[in-house]
């Protein structure tokens, strides 16, 4: 069996050690044979120094099947997932690490508009394992074209903020894109709709010179500093590629990923009375509230999997859906889109806010969450969970629903949850818990630490 | 007699009332002319809105004569003069309006590296005056190619000041491009001598969403405050095409540009143990002081003439020249280039102030300055300075030497000076004063403010 | 009242008294205004040597009011024209004289894929006249950019063929581009479709170094020669911009044109059973008689109106249209293609014609055929048509019907034909005559020839 | 020991069997190792439809040890090798496989001008073999930049030309490119000196669809009837990938390489009125007569290793060296140059032959040669030379002088001569002999095969 290339998120890894010059090669050849040698292939990169390593070698290895490629150049991760929504387009691949340190970088791979979901991964997969490529006669190598994107793309998201929100009479914002390859994009957008806009971080740099490439607190500290001496009103903040939005506020806080989904969720769901939003399952019950509020429903799926559930549920009436720091418009396209999330929340600001981020995010709801992780080694991980929910249950009062398809996650009539994961990538177990008082939330922490404690003693006997 | 379209800075204005597509197309068809139709001109231009207007307007009216060009796209002003050096290239123009408002444009013609003397300035006026273009056959008609020249100067300029210092060993620096064109030029060059950069306002855009282009203390604010905040050892900023080079020090201080001259002067005097240094005439005694103190001697140019003395005193000796803000490093070529400024000055915090900008300045005196403006109407202009110098000179003692090339400066044995200057550009007379103390200072401030006013007050009566 | 600028084909003159610098800048300014200052237009050119003028001075002109541009680059004009069919362009313009000589140039515009018609055509001419154009605010300025639309084109047109015939098994076929903008499409298409080209005349160049660009007789001499001295089925021949096509036999004969539209038409109607063809009014009867025998109706529009008749009949039904040289397969678009015309041709010289041309045009009848021109000066013009038809219809006989949109044609019952039409760009009545036979073609002419010889008496004296 | 990569004119061979992807990519590893990950190298392809593999792959090899690239694109061998020899440039690397079938690709490497010689090739070879490349550091990786060399090319040789010869006043010229790299470059060169060209096969298509690439009487029959029929003055025609130029006068006769040599080495001895030439020892005795005639010297060297002489000589006399085919003006580079060699030769038709090529050709004297095959298996090519040698000489009267480098070169004081060398890629032996009359010729022949075959057969036994 072929070895698992493919995390929650594409393949990502270190470039001497899991990305390869070899291994892009490779990759090259088995999209092409999964294409058997035809049709016509984006790639694109971020910023990263190994980007001409592993494009060039791809490129190599792609159009020695016969499937030709257009070279988008550097352009962020949604710009490059666009083109393969594109008329005439077979599909995209971009390389990048998203917010991985600058020794990594990776793959993801797009058609029609939305990540290559587990059976397409998994034709990759076999290829590069067994070898098995197609190789062109001659006189049907693929060729290769140079598209310059970015305009088309800039367009596409200003139809569709403008369709969503309207211009503004000129409030500072605050850009940090990371040095990362959205640096020209989100600023373009705003100033077209009259903000004034100011950016750190934004020249291109696969050295990542200013700050490493999450958006995190810990990793904006110039940023929270410089919003909160000066008169901006918001400061959005992306990662390398631009398929993640950090938002902080005008006060320098930092705001809570949940109420930033929430509030596009409610927005989407209100301009047409109904839809279901789909979030992955590490995320918190303040968007079943104001969702549901607002006339629609929520619906979880395991971490890494959204797209999944829009090729098998086929579900037409999902209008939204979201991991943690990466919403997706339905209605824009299938993919994690921090830019059109950055100009979206500016517009909002603008609007709800009257020009207040702080103002803005009062409508939504601010409750207490809690992230931890306790060490779990790989070879305990197939038996904790089913422990961890025989013993979980009966101590949890008021159980809604449990959702068991990544992890076990208990939801509670008075909103409080709690969800225990073990992580994909990492020798770990995750407890997640919210609820809407400190007390309520602390109770429920210390019943899961105790049982997951016990659990792990157990297996480790 | 052909009207006077440059000013001592090349030609500037408003696009719809001076430089206007007709006068693009009319000073490409004027170069073209003094070209005879021959050799090819590359064009750049900076971040601006108008800039497809006036360049593609130019380049019909080059093309037209029979000179072909070499379209250089986005590119800072000391790029672009660069190009005009090379090999193969008969000259370059750069369509930029430096620091003004994003409603101005305007032309800088190069030749060998330097902007055109007055002489050759002359010639366009009077073909853009008489109308008396070169038209070239349908056959000799020019071509247009494309270079994306950034590469090359990058390398120019990585050479020179590896020529002069030494990598970082990471300090953090904070760059403010003022949204123009040299956004990815002085962050790059030093990133890749090891410093940790920052950029501010370094997304290129015409609009100037940021900040106005002038790189002046109440324009640089956001920029003060971030690194007042933050551990950045110091801030370079420019202006909206990269000639114009403003320092802050790591407590937020705006640095006067005169210490920055003298610092970059007494650099290049002492690797030599000798040389000339050209400065215009607004600079002060300080220069004079820690050139003359490393061996080197200084001259006086009027404003706007720094490049007809390279022509016509031919001094292979001139080493070094500057206007406030604009150092020319002659070894590297005789353009203004505040890119290299700002990377020559970054390696002089490493080394020399080990880290910190405030020590490195602590090695150039301080001396106060000052520099007013009055109402002074340019009918009365003519007048002015005879009677100015007529009053003056009698009531300052310890007189060593008056300079009157561009207006009065009378230069005393205690190293303190006094400029009386009519502005070429706006209906003002200009006082700039300078002494080793503020007491100093103002007894002769006093003096002359004395004697403008009187002869003002003669003038209008 | 505004001067006509545009002829039966565009604008087209010499680059030094019609079609100038000034022109082409107020063309952009017209054009954008047209727009309100809104929408991105594409433009490309052919090969001729002024294309850097025109170009850069239209851009100019656009992007003043407001309208974004494209940059297609060297193109031929159906490839441009293909560009306005595409979404999110609002139109092109292609800058080409076509046939012409090399001191002349001109313009086109396309939106949707088809020619302006006359009301848009006279908006232009009056803003050309009124000098009333949108100047667009500093801020609003269109912006430049650059798409390489060579392969998109190419891969609609291989569709496009695929969907009406087969690959070849690798017959020789002869290419001559006339040194024009289409040199590198046809040879790349007929490649792929398995045909063993051979070029003549196609490196670009607008100097038209091998033969004046008008693929007629006479300036095809060279290729000829080359046909009949070497084994290839056919060659096909276009002119600078490839909205012509003009084809030669295996033993070097040139086919008249009536019958390569015949050929054309009855292919498209046969796939449908129906149909009906537009021609233009100098097309002979041939097209009629093979168009019916296939089931479909033919229509004859005024010269250099078959666009017009597109949008006032919005006919669906019109499958086909064509001038002389230049067909226009709706299916694929409203342009004229001389490109897609090669391409089918060499298909159908493989499939029908077995590899032979003069077999595959043993299909289609020859009937003589005759144009003549006799000098009539514009002044007669108005008054010369009322009376040939007066004079000139009761000596015809067996009148089947009279066309008079442009100029007289009467058609009889045996498929005889006659055509007097003034030229609208030169001095000169044009005679056309077609009949089954030569003597009675030349029994109509002696007619025709009299009557317009004595209405032009009348009319001098 | 490394195998052996490098034949007689860089690497070669089929791009399934020996230049394959993984090559391509060790190349680059290897190539940047040499360089110790420093530098910038160019690389360019001729227009076979492998480029794009081997292109990127060679590409990520070369910039994962750190080595930048410079993007040439599609360019001719002597474009790409003479960017080897620009400013800033550390070599440059064409990916080409000259006149060989599409089914093969291939590399030749380029510094200051001239191709590597063999201690550079063996350092290539070695760790290709070894797998000793260097790693850049993830932040040492090197860069992709792109640029358009063509026009710098032209100017080159443009400027050459004018320093050789004049303008033309209009002579007809037939250019056949091979559908190769130089396609639009020969034809511009002469079009912008005034002579009339015409092309045949000249839109690049790496299927080679015109003709096979290599110009031999075989390939060019087309061109020989083309021009037999019309009234061009010469047909210049080239390889693949520009390297090499073959005559056609205007009668369609092929001209033998060794008179084209002859011509051109007395043009470059002529006006300095001495200098040495470099020809490979497969050329005739004609070089000979007319440079020594000029005042000249010539020098044989081994095939393949002419440039070896340029770097072990230093012999700055060396004005001129050719193989067969390919010149090298050594006052303009030292790379083999068809285009200039077109462009100089259609310059003499103009001067010296006065509009005829027949007439130029009269000015070089023409006597019989002759080059034969005998099978010669690898394993006797050992001993075959030596026993040769001992037979061949006694049996030769008149001997003048013996060349060993490369086979045994027999010259004679009558001019006749004798080679007989073993092919250094197939398993053969080969035999040149020239002479002044055919009489001559056939006796030397009629020695030499006997010799030979008493060789083989006593080798064989």
């Amino acid at each position: 069996m072929a070895s698992k290339l493919f995390g929650t998120s594409g393949i990502r890894g270190g470039i001497t050690s899991k990305v390869t010059t070899e291994l892009a090669l490779d990759l090259g050849r088995a999209l092409g044979t999964f294409l058997n040698g035809e049709g016509t292939i984006g790639v694109g990169t971020d910023a990263r120094t190994s980007k001409d390593i592993l494009k060039n070698a791809f490129i190599a290895g792609t159009v020695s099947t016969g499937t030709n490629i257009i070279d988008l150049g550097d352009a962020p991760m949604p710009t490059v997932a666009s083109h393969s929504s594109m008329d005439g387009i077979t599909g995209s691949v971009v390389i990048t690490a998203s917010h991985n340190p600058p020794t990594d970088n990776g793959f993801k791979f797009f058609v029609s508009g939305r990540e290559y979901i587990r059976s397409e991964e998994i034709f990759l997969e076999d290829r590069v394992s067994d070898k098995k490529f197609k190789v062109a006669e001659w006189r049907d190598i693929g060729t290769v074209s140079n598209w310059a994107i970015r305009e088309t793309y800039l367009k596409m998201v200003k139809d569709f903020v403008i369709s969503r929100g309207g211009r503004s009479d000129g409030i500072r914002v605050l850009v940090d894109s990371a040095n990362g390859a959205a640096c020209n994009y989100t600023p373009s957008i705003l100033n077209d709709l009259g903000f004034a806009v100011t950016t750190v971080n934004s020249h291109p740099d696969g050295h990542f010179p200013g700050r490493p490439a999450e958006p995190s607190p810990k990793n904006l500290g110039d940023t929270m500093k410089m919003i909160a001496e000066s008169d901006f009103a918001v400061a959005l903040c992306h990662d390398g590629d631009g398929d993640r939005l950090a938002v902080i506020d005008e006060n320098g806080q930092f705001i809570d990923q949940n109420r930033v989904i929430a509030l596009f969720a409610r927005d989407e769901v209100l301009r047409r009375g109904e839809g279901t939003v789909v979030v992955s399952i590490d995320t918190s019950s303040v968007i079943d509230e104001v969702v549901k509020e607002a006339g629609g429903t929520v619906v979880r799926a395991p971490l890494g999997s959204l797209q999944e559930s829009f090729v098998t549920q086929k579900d037409e009436n999902i209008i939204f859906a979201s991991e943690p720091w990466k919403p997706i418009f339905m209605e824009l396209g299938q993919w994690m889109d921090g830019i059109t999330g950055a100009v979206r929340f500016a517009q909002m600001v603008q609007e709800t806010g009257e020009g207040s981020c702080i103002k803005l995010m009062q409508t939504v709801p601010e409750y207490p969450i809690l992230r931890e992780n306790v060490p779990c080694p790989d070879s305990i991980k197939p038996k904790f969970l089913p422990k961890v929910k025989e013993l979980l249950v009966p101590e949890i009062t008021g159980v809604e629903q449990i959702l068991e398809d990544d992890g076990i996650r208990i939801e509670c009539t008075d909103a409080s949850y709690v969800l225990v994961r073990v992580s994909g990538t990492e020798p770990k177990a995750r407890l997640y818990v919210g609820a809407k008082t400190q007390t309520s939330l602390e109770r429920i922490a210390d019943i899961a630490r105790k049982v997951m404690k016990q659990v792990l003693d157990e297996l480790h006997g």
